[in-house]
């Protein structure tokens, strides 16, 4: 058999394909020539599987998609404290400020918004980097997303020079309140190639999945960024990324999302997938017309939702057996916070006494440290009540287990 | 043994103790005269478990922390579409932006600020409810909440009506701009009424356990609302629940929150836990400082985070077992969409022919409907390669196992 | 003859009784029911010449024209330091912003939109005043202005109050930020009696008439106001008086200017007219078409415009008559700062010696006070030069003519 | 004697010179080196007297004091229309809403602000204009208006264009919104280069008083713009020349008047005066502290008021001579609206008859051209009462006296 996703994939496509609504963006000529029936999309999971329908793999150029994963390089290459200093993680809120610019500070709001992403362009590497260096950085992190070796579109690039006013009254101004002191002609262009970047709908949902993923890269399996640049970039997405839609989107579609000018769609769903899409025509917002209906879509068929509910709660004890000699606990799945106090809220009903307890983890799949923690008090609480402590770990899921008071529980074979 | 969460609730509280930063709110002498001195925090899990610490059964009025509650009973009693007519679902920036209605349509942005809240009392029941009905249904609903009868303090009731200049400014404009027609003295009467429900830190984690448990009472297993009621009242807590502050406490904490002014504070993580802290002294946003400290000290110690990338991501397939004649396929957990997808992909691996597949799912806790359907095109399929499909799930996890072509599994005693 | 003024104001109204654009207030029956085809002009000169033409003698509910008046009213009863501290004089700008209050101070941006104007009618009399005080007191001095007793059009007053909550959510939010601690619904009732008032077209001219002329009413001759007064409010009518549309008004028009919803308008000239225009239609601003284009007119062919720069410069000195024993000064006009500037370089000229230089006040009109202060002190500086200095004043026009070193000019007969 | 006005102001320079508040600009070192002691005054009025005291003959850049000038060549050399298509004429409000562009059109509010002046500079002679020319025609447009040649300071121009990205800011945001397409860089260097022309108090003072005398330059007689657009742009000037304090600027110093970074200020009665005034200590507005103080002492003193109603007023009859044969009405002044409505009023007194009625215009200073229709439509009348009319104006003030049916009065010699 074959999974039926793809399938469904393409049935999304089928259903959305004659929306016709929105126009291409026409502000340059390479962006007014896409071919404005193009319709692409991926689905990536955590696990690296990666589903695709449509034309996912055409290139076009990733413009503001770019925004959330230079962030996560600027957090990586210059420190969270650093990066806050000069912009902001707040929602911009109404369309029509156009500036969005802290009205005492002058950072810009967010990273989402044209002076926040010119403003994180500007601090990839550090203090002293060149304009080439910092594009050479930015396609080199979104290539190490991607999994593959990304290029930039020249053409499109020196096309949106000529109409890049709006970007460099936005760098005049940054430089005028101090934000930075680069030159602003040297960031637009700078920031201009990191927009020209050609990536695929595949290369969103992948780059997307990194960030479900915690960093990690769920093809390659590298370590791309740590968790909490992951986070802190969704965060902001999330607060941020749909401009003055941002309530709506949440309580509609609930998936973190980016769109870009030239019909890319990126949307994120920590835990679980990234999903891009690629369709040019845009709304009044410049968002993707199918590609804002292909994530609701998304959200309603596969319950993609951040607020959805359901998405823990498995039982992480799967089973506790009393044996003669010996009570055995099986645990299984992700240990995390719910997870962990299940369990020790499970062990409570243990009483005092000194039968061997064996923790059986084989079927975990990863202890978070929360759950490792919590698990480690729950078997030091035993040992007090006079229980020996054993372990059956032969994959070694749960790193160091020192029960906190110097004690290791005594490891099976 | 006992388990540890108490114990580290308690720590939390003797940490944060400590600070005594920002004042009482003094603008009614019921508020002034709380006793600044008082912790409390409470955390209820979705499966119904409570874990309390310091004060966390003294009895304080809600005040705003029913804003999220009062909109599902709003959007239960007058459908999605009536309450969204009038409250909208956009933050609304600027604190300073003192009314928050919309430009045009003059709709209150969300639920979380007063006119919204207002309005949102307004709804409750139907168009030709009375005061009194309204109050009642109020009190009804948040006691089913509660899981106990709660009670209007009657003194912070009439206390407040005296200095109500404000929301009676709110009301009557609201009612200039058509928004209701219903007398703007009524109104604030009745939303006063729903501010002065006393409640515990206790009621407040319970409380949220159930938005975060999609609409079940998690102690009494009742379905106070539907899913989709308490998935969008999360939503709007979570883009409009922390006024201007919202970007950052996202990053920052994680975790969708709502502060009252006499020290309440609500937090849930969708699928995990719902928490309640009350402690009185306020900051200049007018959350509780130490409410602010202790949800942050949560998400940090127990990776309560709602970009927590981890917190999905348990295999659903605990095992395929080749026998001679047959291939048993062993589910487990909640099967969602990432779960389903991670089943129909092993499935790949079956090669076409003739042997019975037999899906033991004992150990699957609860199929999402995504993952029933998921799960039963992949039985489909594989029916299609020619495989007889078996079913054994003697608590019947599976409900209406059609195929989807007419055909059912064999079910297996 | 006949002076042509009149028929000159019914041109204009036979050149635009045929604009029918816009439409009559109907948010209250008593305004809906208005004639839209009445349309009256008046003209009161500060020398109390009255003329008329059209329905000019039609009553209607004076509504926010009153504004004005009873900010003179205030100040007057009140004095400048306790009104300014309570409202602003800065235009508020943007017609959406609909509270207008200054964003630290919650004060009132101005007394010509409604938050403003309440707080102003509020400020009447004292703290001690009753209701029924207060709006005696608006009657009594809007009578005084137009010198004829006014009266409050009960059922109009009452309609009003039916649908006020617009005013009333205003007089809630400003006892909020203790503006004042009067209540809410006193207050609206009162102000609602205040815009109730009944004048026609006449009365506004010959009101608007009393603020041009320094706050001596022209046909009765009182002293209605002190200048300093009439200053202020003409100053703020100026800046602030045709709401969001100031600039554009005061470029095109150059007539400080105030509407109401009911037709009514009044513009005045400093020092020259004040104008009453009666026509009920209203454009999308709230402003009666045709009294905007009336002023339009008046500004156009009449040069009434603020920016004229030929208001003034009458020469000041008449003649300068040498004798054989005798220099005769012969002064004329009103004697202001720039007719005094004229005068003292005019003496210049005059060599030192012991001729007697008379001084021939019979033709001024007037001396303000800066023209008196620098015709003695050129006075003084002739009789340094050697000169008796004599004064032919035979109606006092020159007050007081001490030259400043005790010394006072021979008085002629 | 020597008038006494330049002792006056001495007096104001000797009262305010120990005002050491506020600061020397500082962002750019030719400014920040200016001696903060300079203080100079100059008053200029409209019949071409100057007067001054102090430092009034320093040099020092004229900045955004070049503003209003270049408004009224703009309007000379491009007309009206296409100038307010392209800068508004509003007040902006706000001080922190720093773009101040128009939400839907984009224009500039008003030719106050940066984003109104620079476009305003571009405007300049034309289209096809070069970058160079429009600085020659600033340059000399100044000149004329001050009646001497003025020159740029090319060291200020050039450390000013070091940090000039604010405005480089502007200049490509306009280009952006097409409100025009020259080069964002020529264009801020030009208006760099206008800011940068010296001037001194007492250019200021005469360059006003060409405004305040309808466009006419007092001292050389030329009509340097006309009336309507000396008009225009003192109504923008009062509308939004002090930026956010318009209102309070307005009702308590009245006297329209624009500032500079440099320590100049501009001010200007209409008819009667223009003042300059240098001192280099800046409020925190950017205004000159000892500027606006003695533009508040003017105002006090002088009673210099724009809502003064004494300006006018002066009777223009002075006299009707009743003659065995003939009526004698002797004229005088300036003959504007108000002049000439007490003409008409004082005729309707003369009976109907053929006694001939002589007009003697010689002590008239100046027939407005309403004065002028008004006075010929009373002769009219008193004609066709049967009334021959007669006229004595031997130096021709009163321009083709056609009574408006053919007739002329006859003249006497």
């Amino acid at each position: 058999m074959r999974t039926p996703v793809p399938e469904y994939l393409q049935e999304v496509i089928d259903d959305l394909t004659d929306i016709r609504d929105g126009d291409v963006a026409d502000y340059i000529p390479d962006l007014a020539t896409a071919d404005p029936e193009r319709f692409g999309i991926a689905l990536a999971t955590v696990g690296g599987r990666v589903h695709v329908a449509g034309d996912a793999d055409v290139e076009f150029s990733i413009q503001s998609v770019s925004k959330p994963f230079v962030y996560a390089a600027a957090l990586l290459d210059r420190g969270f404290e650093r990066v806050l200093d000069s912009v902001g993680a707040e929602p911009s809120g109404e369309a029509f400020d156009e500036l969005s610019l802290e009205a005492d500070s002058h950072r810009p709001k967010n990273p989402m918004i044209n002076a926040g992403a010119i403003t994180t362009h500007q601090l990839l590497l550090g203090e002293h980097a060149t304009g080439e260096e910092r594009v050479a950085r930015a396609v080199e992190f979104l290539s190490e997303l991607a999994g593959r070796r990304l290029e930039i579109d020249e053409s499109v690039k020196r096309s949106e020079l000529d109409t890049a006013d709006r970007n460099l009254a936005l760098a005049h101004l940054l430089r005028n309140y101090r934000v930075f002191s680069t030159g602003a002609h040297e960031v637009v262009e700078g920031y201009t190639a990191q927009c020209s970047i050609l990536v695929t709908a595949r290369d969103l949902a992948v780059m997307g999945a990194t960030l479900a993923n915690g960093g990690v890269q769920p093809l390659t399996g590298a370590q791309v960024m740590p968790g909490d640049v992951a986070r802190q970039t969704l965060s902001v997405m999330a607060a941020a990324g749909m401009y003055d839609a941002a309530g709506t989107w949440f309580s509609g579609v609930g998936i973190p999302a980016k769109s870009g000018v030239s019909g890319g769609m990126l949307g994120v769903l920590p835990g679980q997938v990234g999903i891009g899409v690629f369709s040019p025509r845009l709304d009044s917002h410049g968002n993707s017309v199918r590609g804002v209906e292909a994530c609701r879509r998304l959200s309603t068929d596969m319950n993609l939702h951040l607020m959805a509910s359901d998405a823990a709660g498995s039982a992480s004890v799967r089973d506790i057996e009393y044996d003669d000699n010996e009570i055995r606990v099986v645990l299984q799945g992700t240990i995390q916070f719910s997870g962990a106090e299940n369990i020790v809220d499970r062990l409570q009903h243990i009483e005092p006494g000194d039968t061997t307890i064996l923790f059986d983890v084989r079927r975990v799949d990863r202890f978070l440290d929360v759950g490792r923690r919590m698990t480690l008090e729950g078997m030091r609480r035993l040992r007090l009540d006079g229980h020996p402590i054993a372990l059956y770990d032969p994959d070694q899921r749960l790193p160091s287990p020192d029960m906190g008071d110097g004690h290791f529980p005594e490891q099976r074979a």
